[in-house]
């Protein structure tokens, strides 16, 4: 099976210029998503994983079924004001301005080891100030894994992890 | 296995006066995430269900999972803006002021059998939305999935479908 033909392409969202790799198609394809779900894991089936971190919003449907598909725990990434208890945050630079990710103070022990799991690898900021959280709570990063990587941006130099993408477009 | 042990109560989040129910060390723990997504997915497994649509943002992570478990699609509603593609939408009255709801209006094919999934379950805005949404979009909806339900916000009552719930808190 080929994961790329149950991507579309969206022009002009969200801005004029950008073409959006919609990952919808694949979702709602009962077979198409399993396939995507066994490809991120791949690497992980004997790694001892202990939590798969989910970056809000997409990373936590790729995220929460591999957390399922390997057996672990869950944990969230999510934007700034949305975890209820104590937290601690990363910020990272936007092309104009800047955005931040926050995980729970207590959401991973010391020597978990984790993958970090988000849809799309674009720039790679938002994935690098995730790494850069899991590694201030002290979690042994086995890697990140994205299902697509937009190879023209260049974020996988960002990522100080190794990292795994299922779909490269565009290198 | 009591699912309950694995929330907690976080006082005056997101305001105060409010006691919040965490699901965050749920989704940590291996075992009741597991549990969890058993006993969201019993009522359907013989439900022959072509989509489980997930309500950003905590639905994503207990629809998609969800999803994988049945062998089926998974379909996201996400706040405005979101969704790339074409959207239909659907706003509902908070206490002060409103929100809104979308689905990509190809989403899911007429007769498609579904369950619409969330979290919680408060005073149910947000799920009869999703609800108004997919029989807008004309799927057969085969029932509404929350993990818990916050019997004395009386939610309940707002929901046209089967509503199936698992922890219920305050009757």
């Amino acid at each position: 099976m080929d994961l790329n033909d149950h991507l579309r392409d969206i022009p002009n969202f969200p801005k004029p210029g950008i073409i959006f790799k919609d990952i919808t198609p694949l979702l709602g394809h009962a077979e198409a998503f399993a396939e995507s779900i066994r490809a991120l894991s791949a690497p992980y089936t004997d790694s001892a994983i202990t939590a798969v971190v989910g970056i809000e919003s997409r990373g936590f449907i790729f995220g929460a079924a591999m957390a399922r598909y390997l057996n672990c725990g869950f944990v969230p990434i999510r934007k700034p004001g949305k975890l209820p208890a104590h937290t601690i945050s990363r910020s990272y630079d936007l092309e104009y301005g800047s955005d931040c990710v926050e995980i729970h103070a207590d959401a991973l022990a010391a020597g978990e080891r984790i993958v970090i799991v988000d849809d799309v690898l674009a720039t790679g900021g938002t994935l690098a100030a995730a790494v850069g959280l899991c590694q201030d709570i002290g979690a042994d990063i086995v890697g990140a894994a994205c299902l697509v990587e937009l190879a023209f941006l260049r974020g996988r130099s960002t990522i100080t992890c190794p990292l795994h993408t299922v779909i490269t477009i565009g290198e």
